[in-house]
């Protein structure tokens, strides 16, 4: 197996100040092709951790991925290090890169600077990846057998998460021409209404059962509640796909209706589906969701096919005037109730004409909670043309992630609804 | 200065299912009391690699932080690793702890299992410190000078995040305690409007004149704009806070207007706490940003005190019938324009009742742009009493980051706007 290591280069991360994205997307990419991501190091911006890490994850790994250290008040020290590391004789400016960067400088109205040109400046020992979006290029440095017996390969990315996106598909499409990849087959089962710990004494009987080739990981998300995903490495395409599929059929007989898809889906992309499919549309009225809800929604590219809009109903006033909630419902039982969820819910689908609505009202914290409900509560309704279902759910969170929470559940209720019609 | 590692143990990060936000929390924290980090190393939950890079860490560090590792299904291979390191003679049911688990179980309606039962087992080499908030404790092993000469303490904490913050609280109660904590001095400032690259020139001259025991920080967010952290290491308290306050000064009249607060600092805060003041209330309208704005100002603590509410408007007849926006304004210009973002930020205001209103309407892509504007624009307008400012940005990014864009563009045409009156 194909082991490798990312190193992130960059103060940035270490103290604080950013958190470390990209790690996360290319890990997920080496996996989808097989290689395990043994470490992830992240490392400051000064050239002796630099080398010394770098020295490290070279000898112990085959592919060794850096992002960051390539901006341009601090790249010197990267490329120096990198230079030393892969014994280069000297540093040139590509002019591929060069121009790259002119272009987009200049379209924002920027001049070139000094300090940007420095940036396509490369080592003799790399290969170059024109960056196409940024300043800062791939570098691709095949270690000698001298340097290293088993000679790694070491890719040098920039920070910038969305350049690193970009630079990770020449990156992918590099290793795949270069190293001998296993095939891997997943298959991702998700789940939501159920913890980690209790799901694992569900499936325990099964999981013993399944043959040795096959793994499971259990993925928690406080969005999307846990993924299940069961691989198989060293894989024959065609025979373990049929028996992937097979145990996908077993564990779904296991989880009835805790499982909402049978793919990598999220909650809002699986609503999604149905909605599309069956040209219905969807609006939303939330209180103390404040707008995580239609900005789940929205974050499906083509939502706006089915959904419409949404109210964001903070003050009491703009639950009576906007969604037309009875002062006397507010007032008989209280602002976090079914009935006012249920009367957001029919009121911003009386507004926007959409076939179904969600609306939530709670209390997120910190603080809040009346003599009815405490904090951490949330009441949501789904409104359509059969009527309305409300649900209470109670979590005990801080604020961020009692959104969260309210969020998600309510997409599941909304999920559930939909799927009976 | 002392010097930490930070260590995160499970597969969950290294196959890229989540991102490491508990790290970035702990080197803030670390950071804010004068402890550097030096590295952040993520690791799978394999009893060979928790072993030797956790006493890689301890050799090279005064304190070692890990988290994770210690869930239901997995801990005993994180907790034999401890006793092993640490010269643990054995592992006890830790009483404490045990009665919050099953307290917390109980309100949950849930059973103790016997996984959940085995995480309340702790060598008895270490220190524990009861988790309340969830199944597994904190641990604390101050290793003896027989094993690590310089005698580094190992904080082991769970890796569920808002277990993890709690049990921050506690694990900087002992650092505190324990340590020489040296006297270290921040100011930040809060920059919107300029990228790094050109700030880091025009601040250039100021830079270099700055006494050698100040450091400059450059920490760009695509949703805060870039703040500069100004610090004194090993600082006198009274002397040197005189002395960063003149520094912010002469750094406050290079920056004029780009400057938008002078401590920590987001838009969204820095509108709450000028609304917040005033006594004056808003509220959104959006398309394109889909419930971010809103999103982005509830995240505020004891925003409902002025956010009254929000409409999104994805479809248009929302925007007709909901926000009273002219269908013939459409017609005209176009659905992303400066009239229509006028429209609808004079709509939502009168719908509310708000004093303020900021609307957006813009192409946030994939695809989208019409004749008049390309996919990346966005308008966004800000209303009061004082009449309706509309303005025009673009970007071009992915859907993701033009939305962030988006929005941060618009809450802070705002803030500009309600700093004027």
């Amino acid at each position: 197996m194909i082991r490798a290591s990312i190193c992130t280069i960059g103060d940035e991360i270490l103290i604080g100040q950013i958190t470390d994205t990209n790690s996360t997307q290319i890990s997920k990419a080496l996996g989808s092709i097989g290689i395990r991501t043994d470490r992830i190091v992240s490392i400051a911006d000064r050239q002796e951790d630099i080398l010394q890490t770098l020295d490290q994850e070279l000898k112990n790994h085959d592919i060794v991925l850096t992002t960051g250290g390539l901006g341009p008040t601090k790249d010197d020290i990267t490329k120096e290090a990198l230079a030393k590391l892969t014994s280069s004789k000297g540093m040139y400016l590509h002019e591929g890169q060069f121009d790259v960067m002119s272009r987009i400088l200049h379209s924002r109205g920027l001049d070139v600077l000094d300090i940007n040109k420095a940036q396509a400046m490369v080592p003799d020992s790399a290969e170059v990846i024109v960056n196409q979006l940024g300043t800062a290029p791939v570098m691709v440095f095949r270690l000698s057998k001298e340097l290293y017996p088993h000679q790694p390969v070491l890719y040098s990315m920039p920070g910038v998460p969305f350049e690193t996106m970009a630079a990770l598909k020449d990156v992918m499409k590099d290793i795949r021409q270069h190293c001998h990849i296993q095939e891997i087959l997943h298959r991702n089962i998700m789940t939501y209404g159920m913890a980690e710990s209790a799901l694992s004494e569900l499936l325990e009987p099964w999981e013993d059962s399944l043959p040795s080739d096959m793994h499971l990981a259990y993925l928690p998300n406080p969005l999307t509640g846990v993924k299940l995903r069961l691989s198989i490495y060293n894989a024959d395409e065609q025979k373990d796909n049929i028996r992937l599929e097979e145990e996908t059929k077993r564990l779904e007989s296991i989880l009835g209706n805790l499982m909402y898809s049978d793919k990598e889906d999220t909650l809002e992309s699986a609503i999604g589906h149905v909605l599309s499919s069956s040209g219905q549309t969807l609006s939303a009225a939330e209180s103390c969701t404040g707008g995580e809800i239609a900005h789940l929604i929205t974050t499906v590219p083509g939502s706006s096919a089915y959904f419409l809009g949404s109210v964001t109903s903070y003050a009491v006033p703009v639950k009576e005037k906007v969604l037309g909630v009875p002062a006397e419902v507010i007032l008989d039982h209280g602002v976090v109730s079914a009935e006012v969820a249920a009367a957001m819910a029919e009121g911003v689908r009386k507004l926007t004409g959409s076939d179904w609505s969600v609306a939530t009202t709670g209390f997120a914290g910190p603080g809040g909670g009346d003599e009815r409900e405490p904090e951490g509560t949330v009441w949501v309704a789904v409104a359509s043309a059969a009527g309305t279902v409300t649900h209470r759910f109670e979590y005990h969170l801080d604020r961020k992630h009692n959104i969260q929470r309210f969020a998600a559940s309510a997409l599941h209720l909304l999920l559930q609804q939909i799927r009976k019609i």
